[in-house]
């Protein structure tokens, strides 16, 4: 199926228009028409060849929502006209230990990613979001429940939502905890609604004095400034758990002595240069440690889509046209966000 | 009591007779006659100021096993004659979440260091086991239920042994778990016995071609030797839990790759120069952490010395007489130890 998309032909091209071609849905697909698309700062990393092993075309793109518009033989949880998403993922082994757990993410032989991912399908690699219409198989199709006016604000739930959601879970985030979001943009402000939500006692951390106010209208229930010496000293040793979205380079220290004993501060971003060396003291004299997590699982993306419904928490978004997207991203690496944009993909 | 120790009146003068004295046991005193004493590390860095706020004079050693001379009027679980062990310990303020738990060692207001802690005695700071007599509160003193002829090999458990054993009882090691060990030195020869003894496969990981049939003798299922790239690759992704005694400024990252999803490195040793800035990648991509430890609470410790003593566990070590002090200090610099001296005090 001819389909209209935006993409890149190369790391030093802007994005453009392009017509690329869907495969027809097979017996277990869904295919979706894109409603939105949300930005994520992959999409930019990406397709600017930031990251290693860009291929091109490149049509960037995991925060897709939409609605069915025709469904395989075989398809037995969507029919025509429901609302879906798709997030960073398409397909998996489905057999590892980890797909067997739900924990796709994790896939042994590695996820199909929605973009730059292996597939047969032309032209070889996975193409994303920025697009009319994508066909995926049911297993990674996810149902949405929130009103139809939310729609383009559901979308950047499907990474940003997810990569915050699933640390909270895992790390059993909930009420009588405290508990640190550090940054708040894209992924961050998704971070302090999901463990307000969760009943935390939730506490911004930000590098930005023009940020606070921000923050406690997402729901903060405090705000620290990160280069505040004295607002750091008085909440030492005082978090459960701390979720760090911040990927660009900074010093882990300050941070981990922000946890109580036992305490876990988990990184989700994957910065360009290395972070200073932690000090290991801050770990060995309290037992904290440093850990890592990745987006989230299929079965775990549908409970965050549920949870977020139910508590009537989406995210904060500035539509945009395709056409604007070169604009965006620059916006995006200045920081000039609150705190998603979200492509209306009607304009193509 | 005036009693017979050993120790330096400053960073850069060598260890020699000193006369030091002990309080008188109060009621809640045990006065033990020191047999032996292990020598740590930690030893060496306090007395040469490699570590800050060395107090002098410093009388090192907290590995310590002797018998009961006398007991306070208000002591009630030993009496005179009881073989009884002191680790690096000998008081907190017993009142705080930590101390509450039995955590002593992660103290809020931080626990009195066998030497060079805070106390009213004088000369105003502890002064530890190379001695030939020390004085404790019954709370922090451990029974030693291993065989009489065992006690020189039973020190080091009293910090090498509760340092390794502690954290792979708080991760939960056990049967069907794939443990790794690096470094086989004074800890990680008894984390391979501890490892070993509660039923993970237990493989020794090590920089040294030579160490490879020692930590076969100490029991490890497997010897990885972490130069080897093969070796390294055949077990990526393959260990539930990694006890690392290294304190030597190393790379973490290869180490963290052997870890399953969800696995945990637990550092143990505090590097004088940092070490290399983990990837964060490695984390994110395998949800692992990197933790840290420190040794372990009175209750876990004599937990460890019973479970010692059932399982026929003692450490590798080479007794020598107080007067070796420095020569034993230049060879442990040489990593020339297999695995743990111990002072023989009564060479005092």
């Amino acid at each position: 199926m001819t389909t209209k998309a935006y993409g890149a032909h190369a790391a030093d091209r802007p994005l453009e228009p392009l017509t690329i071609e869907r495969r027809q849905p097979g017996p277990n697909d869904v295919q979706i028409e894109i409603a939105y698309c949300g930005v994520c700062h992959s999409d930019l990393h990406q397709v600017r060849s930031e990251w290693p092993g860009t291929l091109y075309p490149c049509v960037p793109g995991h925060e897709i929502v939409g609605h069915v518009a025709a469904v395989g033989d075989a398809v037995t949880r969507f029919k025509r006209g429901d609302i879906v998403g798709v997030g960073c993922m398409v397909d998996s082994c489905r057999t590892c230990p980890a797909c067997a757990e739900g924990l796709e993410q994790y896939c042994e032989s590695g996820f199909v990613a929605t973009y730059n991912g292996a597939t047969d399908d032309p032209p070889g690699h996975t193409l994303g979001g920025y697009a009319q219409r994508i066909v995926v198989d049911e297993q990674f199709v996810l149902r949405i429940s929130h009103p139809q006016d939310q729609l383009a604000a559901v979308a950047p739930l499907l990474c940003a939502g997810i990569t915050t959601y699933s640390p909270l879970r895992h790390w059993r985030v909930g009420p009588g905890q405290k508990v640190g979001i550090v940054g708040i943009g894209g992924l961050g402000h998704m971070g302090i609604k999901l463990a307000r939500a969760m009943g935390a006692t939730t506490v911004a951390i930000t590098s930005s004095e023009n940020k606070r106010e921000a923050a406690r209208a997402l729901g903060a229930d405090d705000v620290i400034l990160s280069s505040s010496r004295a607002e750091m000293a008085a909440h030492s040793g005082s978090f459960d758990f701390i979720l760090n979205t911040v990927a660009a380079s900074h010093s882990l220290d300050a941070l981990l002595n922000l946890l109580k004993r036992d305490g876990t501060m988990t990184l989700v971003g994957v910065p360009e240069h290395a972070h200073p060396s932690p000090n290991i003291g801050a770990l060995i004299f309290r037992r904290r440690a440093i850990a890592g997590s990745l987006i989230g699982g299929i079965r775990e993306t549908q409970e965050m889509l549920d949870f977020c419904a139910e508590h009537g928490i989406v995210a904060d978004i500035e539509t945009i046209p395709m056409q604007d997207i070169e604009t965006a991203y620059s916006r995006m690496q200045r920081n000039d966000v609150k705190y998603r944009f979200v492509i209306d993909c009607a304009t193509l």
